[in-house]
């Protein structure tokens, strides 16, 4: 009997050390699976928002004359090189330094040493890598905001000049305050993907140079405001529809997993904020000038994506409806007020990207459902109001020098000759 | 002895519930991995199908005249937008009520009240937003169908009403006949992705359009039928491949989760029979027209697609080839039986999403892999002749409402001037 | 007292299996799950290569004159259609026969025959017909590589002709050798995602092809070599970006699984060979040429994407930047040399595909990290000469008996009016 007892036993352990074995291994395998498809969404998104790098170009080079064409691919094909670059040789290390948690600023060395290789799950839900290119896709948008509202006057070397700062300095910076976990991270600031730390810093900085450059020639005349319509409207509603897919990575990514609920909810308040963005442009475009302007209509559209992008994940989907459609409104009236003030931004950036920008990090405070300390209203003013002033400031003394030293502007026979001759010795079209 | 024997078990029982509980941890995991990776798919299939919304619109770009370029754009960049809306706002919960099983007609209420949240496993292989989301991206397509037939000569807010009605009322009511439960679905009728429910549904409603619009000035004549040859064959074929790409969400993701074996041979089903399309347009269009026809074998493409897409998960991979071989042959003869009609379709859309779309019901029945009373002939037919009807019927009635009411043609001197000019006071190009 | 312990016993027992059970199930669903998101991966990426065949069109497109538009759109439609249909008729089963490891050729039968329907997980991390279709967008891509550098003069179906002929049999065979597991393989030469057995093999039956049609009339005259610009920038631009995005899929797919590891690596050293690629070629042929020439800098993106496609799971992030870097540079150089040599590519393929293709090879040997026996200098040397030598000359063999057959290249006049015309009876645009 005791026997028998005895070898009960021993199996019963040994089958016991089978079950704990087999379970933890499969608990193991779950974590590891887990760690797969959100690596994957990451860097499937990361993939989305190098579209949004195509979308700027197009519409950009459908925005400008003909005579610009070559140009305008020209800047935005070197930004997303030099982009990529800067970033991986200063940018990500000034702007998640892993140090000075709560503060100011932050760098841990040129270029990357990730740990581990750089490929353990131990770092996030996703591998090292995978952070360093989402994050890098996104950094060099922010230049490709300032590259359309400076086209058809500024000299190439000089805005690739700046688009290096900008990519390397300017935008890690603030964005370390935020993202990096610096001082607006630890005050409360919330902005999930990028309405102020991507694009408002973007247009504050599209700002700074079209003030410093002037309008085009041609543009603001003693006869009254002229417009410069741009040379193909396909290409502007191919970089459109472009940017608005290629958001789907922006904003989903940002969720920084591909977690079910909040991946969902961002695909669809982007969805429903770009669509309401699209008609309230419509119908105020149509209020103010009596005609259904396509131009309007498809900067409502980026209005709303950039609207949505701060609370994306924490707004309910009919409160996307609402700061989508308000962000589609505010694309005309901003357009009329730019151009009132003889700003000259031949593509509308800073009507989509500082403006609406500034919105939705607004919005953020009316609509977001947080806890309290999260998404306040003198919150969110302080991080508007302080990555604003840092953007515009230091590219506006940037912009100066470059102009002071180098040049920042083509001449004016340059400037009517096109900037494809003087600078690139070729045309678009032939 | 027994003191031992009864510690013996205490440990023994301890290590026991620690592996239970463990094994029933990671199984809840592996729930969740599934979970998070089928929702993964569908979200990015819904990225994908958006897509389809910029193919439309290059497509339909191309292949109107450059008078109308603008116009196009700004039908199908205002077609997703309230697509979107619109099936928030009412067709979602007119296509899948969760009510009236087996019926005609069933409806939930207006907006949207998910079920805790919209966000739990619970709901499906997916999360609440994930299927609208999905599901709208599809919802806005048929109007797209209807938006290039009746190109160059509707007026544009007529054509927007219209397409209110579309998307909100006549699509989501087919559509719950068969994927909302409804009668269709009880019969046995079969149409995986829709063949019927998208792609007739939108190509009869086109039909109902071009009869009751003419043709655009200029195209049937006394002295014979002209061609009105798009204005950018690039455009056409850019528009033509992001559609196909597109389809690999669209039918893809009508798999409803990530299923390996069932979304492989959806994808390789899809490749073959596009590809087959192309071939047999190619030789059908040489053999008709004695020339390299690139419409025609651009358009066998949309064939072989809209010709697989009712059974893209249920016929072999061989039967695919055939499928879309079939589809492919049909193109060049329909575009020319709707010419001998006198019915004018700048894009052929009649030809690729009516025809291809009832050939590939059919094949279902033909080729489809099924148990017994599924995807039968008979139901087939009845499938595609009721859903055919009710859409003819009702956009027929809603143009003709429209053409007595707010008048449904832009009069001759506009059309002539071209769309651009007249809505819009724009042009595509400068 | 004894009884209680046979109760208890049994209840231990019950539970212990209960414990096993659950275990080996959660084991087996983290396999379903991992086999899951692998294949979803697979699948992604197949369908990012397709967008690659669309790279490539617009591409072409934009880099040839105006009258051959419509021309490289057809060919570029047809080679994705025929080689899909091709590979799936024969190519597949040459390339991967499942037969004669280590040996110069294996063939499995026409069509597909999967294993188990092809569905099972058995087969290895994803699908078969994951597998197949994966495979099969790239095997169309080598013809696209010919396309572009015979664009201009080559007749249609002597062209078709050959692509069947080069995705059915030239391309499966030097495949087979690497990775089919035939004698390649088995000497240790690495080539990760095929720098050689997709774009030298391409570019060397590119050169083939260009060498027997000679140049385009007026390219090289008595005065010298006359540039023949590209009729649209933005649509060449559209392409490079798409291919950019493609090559996530072609590279990042190439892991064969969702390895977070692998594949993240992968995005990084693509992006970043891709982006120094465009820098190299930037600074050079400022050197070179005195001007900031688009074109150069566009295929300097191309040149280091194929540079870094044999090597890019395998090298350092900061090799990755070297690599692409000095592909960049040969670019300018390579399209220097090839015009020297009178050698008419328009779209500057032979640069991009051969000589960045056979850099990238060796360059396996100077930065790749492995072991022993894999990757050495002599068998990259070995594989390039091999799959080179075989490439063109059966390319040029076959080129030649079409020649001599069915003729190659218009006549004169019919060049001078554009193949669009001759070919086609129609305008890319009106």
């Amino acid at each position: 009997m005791d026997d028998i007892q005895i070898k009960n036993e021993v199996e019963i352990m040994d089958q016991l050390s089978t079950a704990l074995r087999l379970a933890e291994e499969a608990q193991k395998a779950t974590e590891t699976n887990a760690f797969m498809t959100n690596n994957l969404w990451i860097l499937v998104a990361a993939a989305m928002v190098f579209i949004m790098h195509l979308g700027f170009s197009m519409l950009e080079a459908g925005f400008v004359r003909k005579k610009n064409v070559v140009n305008i691919l020209f800047k935005n094909t070197m930004i997303i090189a030099i982009g990529l670059l800067i970033y991986w040789f200063v940018g990500f290390n000034l702007m998640y330094p892993g140090v000075n948690k709560g503060g100011w600023f932050g760098f841990s060395g040129f270029m990357l040493s990730p740990p581990d290789g750089g490929m353990t799950a131990a770092y996030a839900d996703y591998t090292y890598w995978s952070d360093f290119i989402f994050q890098a896709m996104f950094a060099a948008t922010g230049a490709t905001i300032v590259s359309g509202a400076v086209a058809g006057r500024i000299k190439l070397t000089s805005f690739l000049l700046f688009s290096i700062v900008f990519v390397g300095l300017i935008y890690p910076i603030t964005g370390f305050w935020k993202w990096g976990t610096g001082w607006l991270d630890a005050r409360g600031f919330y902005d999930f993907a990028g309405s102020t730390l991507v694009h408002s810093v973007g247009g504050w900085a599209a700002l700074a140079g079209i003030i410093l450059l002037g309008p085009r020639k041609g543009k603001y005349t003693e006869r009254g405001t002229k417009p410069i319509p741009g040379h193909s409207m396909p290409l502007a509603a191919l970089g459109i529809f472009l940017l608005w897919f290629g958001w789907y990575g922006f904003n989903g990514g940002s969720v920084l997993s591909a977690d079910p609920e909040l991946v969902s909810l961002v695909f669809t308040t982007t969805s429903l904020a770009a669509a309401a963005g699209t008609v309230g442009a419509f119908f105020t475009s149509y209020l103010m000038f009596k005609t259904h302007d396509l131009s309007m209509v498809m900067n409502g559209i980026l209005g709303g994506l950039v609207g949505i992008t701060a609370s994306a994940d924490s707004v309910s989907v009919n409160s996307a409806v609402l700061i989508g459609l308000i962000a589609g409104i505010l694309i005309p009236l901003s357009v009329s007020f730019f151009e009132k003030l003889k700003l000259d931004d031949p593509v509308g950036a800073t009507s989509v990207h500082l403006v609406c920008g500034i919105w939705g990090t607004l919005a953020v405070a009316i609509f977001g459902q947080f806890d309290e300390g999260v998404g306040e209203f003198s919150d969110q003013l302080i991080g508007i109001l302080a990555c604003g002033a840092f953007s515009f400031v230091v590219s506006f003394i940037l912009f100066y020098v470059i102009k002071v030293t180098m040049g920042i502007r083509v001449d004016e026979a340059e400037e009517i000759k096109g900037l494809d001759y003087v600078e690139h010795k070729m045309s678009a079209y032939s």
